[in-house]
């Protein structure tokens, strides 16, 4: 029996938000299920993806003086329990080896679920003086974290990541880093991804496990539901304490160094997936496209029509733009299906008529507009396109989000804008653990973070009438 | 009490080659010991050796139209046994997962040693026709393999890797990629790393367990042993019966898939510090070197020095080299000395004397030589000498090969000659693996492969003296 590849149709995004998900990252070919729970093969569509993401924030990182390492992908017990909170954080959720070959091991170790550990070990070895600070180092990994759930990309037991760890001679320096990051991944999501992010704070329930101070970008998806783009954490010098790094200061006098670390994952790729598609699938912002532009022949019998498409390739090619000339025995509209499914950001169409007429047609995925381009000029005319295409995703996403973030002042608001209409909410808060309880108990909402951008709506908080410390915003979170 | 950073002695290699390459390997800051057996941190100069390997090796596979894809880290155990060859070599060295967070698993894991079974299971989910033919994947990684005796880069318990891995319709373009894939590996061997190589094909004994054919590129080292710089397997249809890996080909028959893979580790750069190193330290060749050249101002206090260091850098960075200008405040017999052990190629000298003479001293660290040259146009001689430095390394190294490559015609002969002299010896073999265990416990070397540039050294196998099927060189392996 022949088996042979057909486009098909994926679920309606706004009847099952969750089964449309599962479709897209099935039939546009990011990923495949391995047959192991929370593990997936990140098919080559998918990690051409994660490679435009890893070169974009890697020169980015490199540009501030970070440098890549490679750390050991096995962590012994007694060093994960070094640092107090962060075991507790931890342990709960990581794969254990407990033989190597035919033996059992001595002591068992975990597969890394994040490296602090091993970060700090060798900075106890390495660090000497204050000429060796700061050490700003970086790692491009995969690690493993045993999650009851799993989704493809948003919660996987392992999942593919880069981890910045950076030792500084101070906690202002330290500090500083933990900002300039948080910026970097707000910069990224933003000018990279077209997602419109909100910075903040992460309160004390929320924060990384070890750290004094969580950062967030916050993103909104279609479903008005929280994604986190990316976090930088401030240790302070909890870890260099637990684990004896200290260096000899200019004065001569040994002293703790202070520390951040801060890591975007795979999971940013559902994010895209959830903030840009639509019913017929991807929609990839340009900058990390695999395929920016797709040139499909139309009546590709017709004498002359290959062959300019060929051109049209190779002079795009040349401009830097990452192109494809689909010239495969499958129909025009097969292509264009499947190129749609493939959220292919431009396509551009090209028939015997518009060879005559010295032009082509170009088709934005964001919004299905068609916009007639003479050839003549069309390499300068492609990247102005695809920057059009990354600002409608933009724009479009962003008023996702002010249209669903909503400000309330009294907990029967809450309750009543969170379970009509979903969304963030924006409302004071005391700063207590038991009124953020209550909110997760009674609205069904957990604190994203307290945004820099504070607004002052009231006082006090709604929750329990104490004085309010701090505006936060709340949402139902992936 | 102050901890400073000293420029210290290492053994000298001659005496004790293999203390020296663990002096190399911490000296020159590339290695950190982990604390667990066999794992190793790979400190910011050594993994940007490695991302300079990745990013050659990355386009060339990129231009042969291979895609990266990513894996798995885990393998359930009935997953590794679906290969009987292949489990039988791979069981005994591999770490287990037994637990996940709290709970036993239901099946244990490994932790990947090689990815074969992971790709041939994606491939039976998703190979449907002949026109998803060929499959031609690469995955950039870590594996673990349970060694018993460990060494830095040479035998880690963990090593990266990338591990290629293709399917094609047929049985010769499979071939063909195995032997180009091979070609690619000696070609990067000789023209980036100045490693010349011989290439094969390896016998049975030695081949992939799995495997229908293993050809390899071995390299000799300074001390004239043998390090495999690269492997290409041909799988024949092996795996895919295994796996239920099929399709349907254009005459609507369904067929088995032939298979490939093909390795190359930062072992290789194990194979650079043996093949290049010296008494001052590493030696590294000009194409992956972090740092190309380093300009060094001499007498810094002097007016402008500084400046016209720096104008220099700046230059030669806008040329494209990889440079970087040392004022910090040690001596410059420090800063010679500190350099040298990092194998940077070109050392460049600039004192207030070279400024008024418009020129500075380049030297090489491949020879010591000594060149003065003009500073005007120098962008354009960096390059040159850069070059330059490439031809002497692999001269050097093609020389010691040869000189240390012996045919011999019968067993006295070859064990005199290793007894005496090392090094690798050419001889005529039979074919049959008793000859080749004979020869590894009675002249105690190991067969490295039947080279493709094959001598008739004799018609006969001087172990048993049966009629001889190929040449073979053997030797003493890393």
């Amino acid at each position: 029996m022949a088996k042979e590849k057909k486009v098909s149709q994926i679920t309606d995004m706004d009847a099952d938000f969750a089964q449309w998900f599962t479709d897209v990252v099935v039939k546009a070919e990011l990923i495949d299920y391995s047959g192991i729970k929370g593990f997936y093969v990140l098919r080559p569509y998918a990690y051409a993806i994660w490679e435009n993401i890893q070169q974009t924030l890697d020169r980015r990182f490199k540009e501030l003086g970070h440098e890549n390492v490679s750390m050991p992908v096995l962590i012994p017990e007694s060093l994960l329990q070094k640092e107090k909170d962060h075991v507790e954080g931890f342990a709960p959720e990581v794969a254990w080896v407990t033989h190597g070959g035919e033996e059992e091991l001595a002591e068992r170790m975990c597969v890394r679920p994040t490296s602090e550990t091993l970060f700090c070990d060798h900075w106890s070895h390495v660090l000497q003086s204050w000429r060796d600070l700061p050490m700003k180092y970086n790692q491009w990994c995969s690690v493993l974290r045993w999650e009851k759930t799993t989704r493809p990309f948003l919660r996987g037991r392992e999942f593919m990541w880069q981890e910045g760890h950076t030792l500084h001679a101070t906690a202002e320096e330290a500090q500083e880093e933990t900002q300039q990051m948080l910026n970097v991944y707000a910069d990224f999501c933003e000018n990279t991804l077209a997602m419109p992010v909100i910075r903040g704070r992460k309160t004390d329930k929320e924060k990384f496990a070890g750290a004094e101070a969580t950062y967030t970008v916050e993103c909104m998806m279609h479903d008005h539901k929280a994604l986190q783009g990316g976090t930088s954490h401030y240790f302070g010098d909890g870890f260099a304490r637990a684990f004896g790094i200290q260096f000899t200061d200019k004065d001569n006098v040994l002293k703790y160094p202070h520390q951040t670390s801060w890591g975007m994952s795979t999971r940013i790729i559902g994010g895209i997936i959830m903030t840009h598609g639509d019913n017929n699938g991807l929609v990839l912002p340009p900058k990390v496209a695999p395929i920016q532009a797709v040139i499909i022949p139309i009546a590709m019998h017709k004498e002359g029509v290959v062959d300019r498409a060929k051109e049209l390739e190779a002079k795009l090619k040349a401009a830097g733009i990452r192109v494809k000339c689909d010239v495969s025995d499958q129909s025009p509209g097969w292509k264009f299906a499947e190129y749609e499914m493939k959220g292919v950001p431009l396509r551009i169409e090209l028939g015997p008529r518009d060879i005559e007429a010295g032009q082509c047609v170009a088709v934005s995925r964001a919004t299905g507009e068609k916009r007639i381009v003479p050839l003549e000029g069309i390499e300068a005319r492609v990247p102005e396109l695809l920057d059009t295409v990354h600002k409608e995703l933009y724009e479009k996403a962003l008023k996702n989000l002010n249209d669903n973030t909503r400000a309330v002042t009294s907990m029967e608001e809450a309750k009543k804008v969170i379970s009509e209409q979903g969304g963030f909410i924006k409302m004071m808060w005391c700063g207590d653990l038991e009124c953020e309880m209550r909110m997760k108990d009674e609205v069904g909402v957990s604190s994203r973070c307290m945004p820099f951008a504070q607004e002052r709506l009231g006082d006090t908080c709604p929750v329990c009438g104490k004085p309010a410390k701090a505006m936060v915003v709340w949402g139902v979170a992936y």
